[in-house]
């Protein structure tokens, strides 16, 4: 495949449809090509992002709620405003504690979003 | 240099310095390593992020407030909740009409913001 998929260059939030990723935790798609993905991933209170890896690098930040998140063998509780960094092919797994909202972002893109 | 500069896994928001960017324009440095970086960018109402360009992809996510955004030759106002996606080598530029927060996500990251 040669073509690059890219996104618009804007997004309204409000016209991005919420997919289903797993129970509890819904995500939209923003702006992306093929080298860069950002997703927002809003969790109900209890969700779990279940343990995995990929070998996208992922840099993440929390925009409401709180989490517990593992990456490799470390665990932290994160809030409004904190932010995290999971290197590639590396475990990790979150645990929504207060219902909120991730800005997760996938370098290269995660083309099974597309 | 073939080191690789990265961030640590977790990043608390209250403990990162914010760092002058230009008039009315802060920045806070998260995740990071060398293929992708995300930056919290607080502007004052009124404040203008100038027309530039770089070679890396950004994707950017309004976290609150209001932006007039230009991108090559498309205008758009973007509010609490929307994306804007600037490809590689492309003009753009921001005004702030309401004090608020964007979330930028450069790839490959910054060297100039380390």
């Amino acid at each position: 495949m040669n073509k690059v998929l890219k996104s618009q260059l804007f997004q309204q939030g409000e016209a991005i449809p919420w997919e289903y990723a797993s129970p509890g935790i819904q995500r939209q798609v923003y702006g992306h090509d093929d080298q860069v993905m950002l997703v927002k991933v809003k969790f109900e209170k209890g969700a779990v992002g279940a343990v995995h890896e990929h070998s996208h690098t992922q840099v993440s930040y929390v925009e409401s709620g709180v989490f517990e998140l593992t990456i490799g063998n470390e665990r932290q509780l994160l809030k409004t405003g904190d932010g995290f960094f999971v290197p590639s092919n590396t475990l990790h797994g979150s645990v929504c504690l207060e219902a909120g909202v991730l800005i997760d972002v996938f370098s290269p893109h995660r083309e099974d979003f597309l």
